[in-house]
């Protein structure tokens, strides 16, 4: 599919909005939706990705079992989103994350880690999707 | 209006650009002409919503009536924004919100609370008005 | 060069996202090559501005002398950015900017101080590039 840079962009841009807001909403089984079939995740430094959408949803309900008696409320936030389109027809994606975690009665949230993400995301009939996502944290390697 | 998702997108980050600065700016009047002439603000969660530009403005000298003997200079930051348009033309975003906090002396902000907004936008003329807002607050309902 | 308004706003979100991945990665000469031959840039209050690409280049590394002891990652984060295409080809834009500061061994960084900045770009030979940037931080002046 042809698309001009600035349609791409966007479409990014909103790729992000819809699957972060997922996410950080519980909805594991949508946040893997958007991954093909067979993407990776890697959202830890040092961890081995889960691969394929079965494997991200486990992973994510294996990661958030650390807040069953922590309730939390989580956001993650993204900036300076830099887009390159190969000729091959994937588009790679670099930007900036925080995570900002809120607590119950507790008004100023928590800020952090600052992490830096790699995405390369691939056209599927008109929908993009993650084909991978590397999560790298500052200064920790 | 018929305007492609792109330009309706990039048009959704300008006018949050320009009310979000004249809001931090405190420029009031100009913050409710962004709103329709019966446009909905409630940026509080539980307190009644502002209706019309007048009470709008209003509503927003006696929010900063705090701030009196507090000088602080806020910028609410946006992120996440996700965009979609109903077929009766009306645009919903919703979109993560940050208050930044500065005060005179202190070289590190206050960020807080952390925020969900859902607006609804509507094109008068070519230009897109928020037609309602409502804020809420993680973890206060 | 004519562009759309969605065209160029795009663009200048993807010039500040190449531009800051390579400053806040110490790639000073990429970050001056940003800027035109005679481009001015600001970057503390009250502080002259460096001038040409070298004077940027040397101004940074002056600047980075005080992390020499003190390793540190930085990131530039920008929200609100609002640009306005004059009809003499300067585009200006206005947005906030937060500095994202972490130290190694502490996941929370600090993040201060908060700012504006008024940037004026133009349009060289299809590429965007700074004329200048004033950066102003909250409550100094």
């Amino acid at each position: 599919m042809s698309r001009s840079f600035t349609d791409l962009y966007v479409e990014v841009l909103q790729h992000y909005a819809t699957q972060m807001q997922n996410l950080d909403e519980g909805k594991f089984e949508e946040y893997a939706q958007t991954f093909t079939e067979n993407g990776e995740f890697q959202h830890t430094p040092g961890r081995p990705p889960a691969v394929g959408r079965q494997q991200i949803v486990e992973e994510l309900h294996e990661f958030h079992r650390r807040f069953e008696d922590d309730p939390v409320q989580r956001r993650h936030w993204f900036d300076q989103v830099a887009v390159s389109a190969d000729p091959d027809g994937a588009i790679r994606v670099s930007y900036y994350c925080l995570v900002v975690t809120t607590r119950p009665g507790q008004r100023v949230p928590q800020i952090a880690p600052s992490c830096t993400v790699r995405d390369v995301l691939v056209d599927e009939g008109g929908v993009l999707r993650n084909h991978s996502r590397v999560v790298d944290h500052d200064f920790v390697r």
